[in-house]
C-alpha cells in the first residue's frame, strides 16, 4: 500500500472516530469537555509513536528516575489513555529488583492505571474519547483460545498473555511493555475497562490489580453469608480482601504482623484481627476454624500455620507473589490439614470490569494515600517495610 | 493389689479369653488349628513382655541386621499378632536413613504387617485368637477426639496418633514403637484390621499402607466412571493406584520414569503409559487433560509439569513422602494451572478395613515378590533404584 493510501486511510479512520464521538451525547461531552477532543487534537496518534514520560527503573536498585520514552502508535484496536493516576503494587518492586528474574531496563512499572481515553483506533467500539478507563496487569493475549474466549485472558493457552510491563513486545519501541507510572499508555481496547462515574479515579486504581486479584478467588470460593473467611497479610491486596469479603457477608478473620493495623482492620468490619508473631503463638486457637483463607503475603513465609487455620477439606488460596515465586510446603503438614492449596493470578477482563462495578456500587473503597512522582522511591521503601496504609496512588500530573 | 490377686485376675482373664475362643466355631478352629491355642500356650502374654526378633536399623546407613527385642505385655485392649509377612515401603527406608529427622536406634521398620492373632486382652471383642489380622501405619491414638471418632485416627486432634515404628511410646520396652519386620507385634485391637479368607496374607500386606494411601484419596475424589485419572510414580503405591482406579472405572494415565514398566502397567488396564524423561518432553501433550491426578513419587521432584496435566480447577493429590517432607512449588505455575494441590496421609482404620475388603472382593492384587529376611538389604537398594516390581514381601518365618 502506498504512503498516500495509508494517509487516506488514516484520515478516514480519524473521521470515523470523530463521527462515533459526535454520537456519544451531550452529557458525555459536558462532563469531559477537554478530553472529548483529544482524539482530534492528536491525529498523528494513529501513525506515529506516542511520546510518554514516566518514572522508570534503570537497574535492580529499586530506585526509579524520570524517563522520557515512546509508546507505539494507536493501532486499529487500540486506545490511548491519558493516565491520571497509577498506584503502587508490591509486585512493581519485586519485578524491578529482579526478584522474579532478570529484567530489561529502563522499565516503567505500574499495573494499576486509570485515566481518560484520548484516542481510539478505527475498530474500537468499546471506548470513545473522553471515557474514564482503567488498565490492569495485562495488555494483550491471543483472544482466540478457550481461556481467552472465556474471560480468562490471563491464562491464555497460547502463552500470549502480555503483562503490562517488562514483557517482550515487538510493537513497543522499547521492545518491552512499559507500565503505568507514566503520562499515558496505549493498549488494545479489550484490555481496558470502564470506570463508572460513582467511584473516583484514584480509588478505582488499586482495584485493577489488588481488587481483582482478591475478588476473583473470593468469588470462585462462593462462600455463604456468615462463613468464616481468613485473610492473611493486610497490605494493599489484603485490605481489599477484608473489605470485599465483609461486603459479601463473610465473617472475616484478618491475620497481620503489624499490631498498629488492628484498629483500621476492625473499622472495615473484620470480626477478629489476629496479630501474628514470629512463633505463630496466637494462631493455634484458630486451627481448623475457617471455612476458607486467602493469603496475600508477598514474601516467602511459613505457610503451615496459616493453612492449618482452615477446616479440613477447605480451600486456601495464595495470591501473594514472593521472591522466585517459591512456595515451600511440608507435605506431612499439608496432609494433616487436608486443605486444598491453590494459587490465583489476577483475574480476567470481564471479572476485572465486574469488581470495579461491584466496588463502585457497594462503596468498597481502598484506603489510599496520594503522592507525587518524586515521592515514589520513599513510598516503595514504605511498602517493603510494611508501612503503607494501604495503597499509594501516584498523581500522574507530576510525572 | 497383691501379686496373688494379680495372678488370680490373670487366670480369670485367660479363662474368659479361652471361653470366648471356644464359641468361635469349628470352622475357625479347623482352618487355624495351631494358632487357635496360641492364647492358652502363652498365658504370660498378659503380664510379661513379649519376646520378639526381627531386622532393625542401627544407624542411618540403611543396613538392617537381626535384632532380638521385647514388646510390651498384651494389655486389656491389645492383640498379639504372630507376624507372617511384612512388606517393604519406601517410607521404611526414608525414616531409617533419617531423611525425616533423627531417629532412635535400634529401630524395626515395617508398617505393612499381616499375621495371625495369637492372644487378645480381656476387653477385646474385635478379634479372637486365630484370626487373620493386619496392621498398617499406626498403632494407637486418643480415640476420643472428633477425628478419632470419625474414622480419621491418623489425624488425631490431640496429636496422639502413634505411628507404627520410631515414635515415642512409654509402653514399649524400647521406648519407641517397633515395626513389623519382626516375628510378632502387640497392638491396640482397634488398630488391627481383619484380613478376609479370599485374599492371601502376602497379597494383603501391601494394602496396609500402599493400598490405603492410594485408595483413600481416590475415594475422596469421587470420580465418575470414565474420568481421566493420572497416576504419577508407578512403584509400590503407584501400581496399586493404577489397579484401584482401573477397578473403579477410571480411564487411567500412568506416568513413569521407567520404560521397562510400560508393559506391566498396560496389563493392569491403564489407558496410556507416559514415560517421563528429564525434560518432561512427553508431558506437554497431556496438559489439562486429566480430571484428577494422584502422585506417589517418593523423592523431591518438579511438580509443575505433573500438576499441569490436570484440568483447571481439578485436584492433584500428593501422597509421596520425600526427604524432609518438602514440596517446592512455583506459585505462578500453580496459579496458571488453577489446580487444587493437596496431600493425603494413609487413611483411617475403617477405610483401611474397607480397602482390604474391596481388594479381596474385586480381585485387586498387588504385584509382589517374596523374599527372606536376609534379602531385605538388597531389596531396599532395589526400591531406591526403582527396581522393585512392585512390592517386596518378607516371609516372617525367616526372621
Amino acid at each position: 500500500m502506498s504512503e498516500n493510501k495509508i494517509n487516506k486511510k488514516q484520515s478516514r479512520r480519524d473521521f470515523l472516530q470523530k463521527t462515533a464521538l459526535a454520537g456519544a451525547g451531550a452529557s458525555f461531552l459536558l462532563s469531559n469537555p477537554m478530553s472529548a477532543f483529544a482524539g482530534s487534537i492528536n491525529s498523528n496518534n494513529m501513525s506515529h509513536n506516542i511520546k510518554s514520560k514516566g518514572y522508570a527503573a534503570f537497574d535492580t536498585s529499586g530506585e526509579l528516575k524520570p524517563w522520557d520514552f515512546e509508546r507505539r502508535p494507536v493501532g486499529d484496536n487500540d486506545v490511548l489513555i491519558d493516565v491520571k493516576y497509577a498506584s503502587i503494587c508490591h509486585s512493581d518492586i519485586h519485578q524491578m529488583k529482579g526478584h522474579w528474574g532478570p529484567q530489561q531496563y529502563p522499565q516503567i512499572p505500574g499495573h494499576e492505571i486509570v485515566g481518560i481515553v484520548a484516542a481510539v483506533g478505527k475498530n474500537v467500539t468499546k471506548f470513545k474519547v473522553g471515557d474514564r478507563a482503567g488498565v490492569g496487569c495485562m495488555v494483550d493475549s491471543c483472544m482466540t483460545c478457550d481461556s481467552c474466549t472465556h474471560g480468562e485472558e490471563h491464562y491464555c493457552e497460547n502463552g500470549q498473555t502480555l503483562f503490562t510491563y517488562g514483557y517482550p513486545d515487538k510493537k513497543s519501541p522499547t521492545g518491552i511493555t512499559q507500565g503505568g507510572y507514566a503520562s499515558n499508555i496505549v493498549v488494545r481496547d479489550h484490555f481496558a475497562v470502564h470506570i463508572p462515574e460513582h467511584i473516583t479515579l484514584q480509588e478505582a486504581a488499586p482495584l485493577l490489580c489488588a481488587g481483582i486479584t482478591t475478588y476473583s478467588p473470593l468469588m470462585k470460593e462462593d462462600f455463604k453469608i456468615g462463613d468464616k473467611v481468613g485473610v492473611a497479610g493486610i497490605g494493599g491486596l489484603g485490605h481489599l480482601a477484608v473489605k470485599l469479603a465483609v461486603s459479601k457477608g463473610a465473617e472475616v478473620y484478618a491475620f497481620t504482623t503489624s499490631p498498629d493495623k488492628v484498629d483500621d482492620i476492625k473499622s472495615w468490619g473484620a470480626k477478629e484481627v489476629i496479630v501474628v508473631d514470629e512463633k505463630f503463638s496466637s494462631m493455634g486457637a484458630y486451627a481448623k476454624k475457617l471455612d476458607y483463607m486467602i493469603c496475600t503475603i508477598p514474601y516467602q513465609f511459613n505457610a503451615a500455620p496459616y493453612v492449618a487455620c482452615v477446616k479440613p477439606y477447605g480451600n486456601f488460596t495464595y495470591v501473594g507473589m514472593p521472591e522466585g515465586f517459591a512456595i515451600n510446603l511440608s507435605n506431612i503438614a499439608l496432609a494433616a490439614t487436608r486443605v486444598n492449596f491453590n494459587a490465583s493470578l489476577i483475574g480476567g477482563i470481564p471479572e476485572t470490569q465486574e469488581v470495579i462495578h461491584y466496588c463502585a456500587d457497594n462503596g468498597v473503597k481502598p484506603e489510599i494515600k496520594m503522592i507525587s512522582a518524586e515521592e515514589i522511591n520513599e513510598a516503595w521503601k514504605n511498602v517493603e517495610n510494611k508501612k503503607a496504609r494501604y495503597r499509594y496512588v501516584i498523581d500522574a500530573a507530576t510525572f
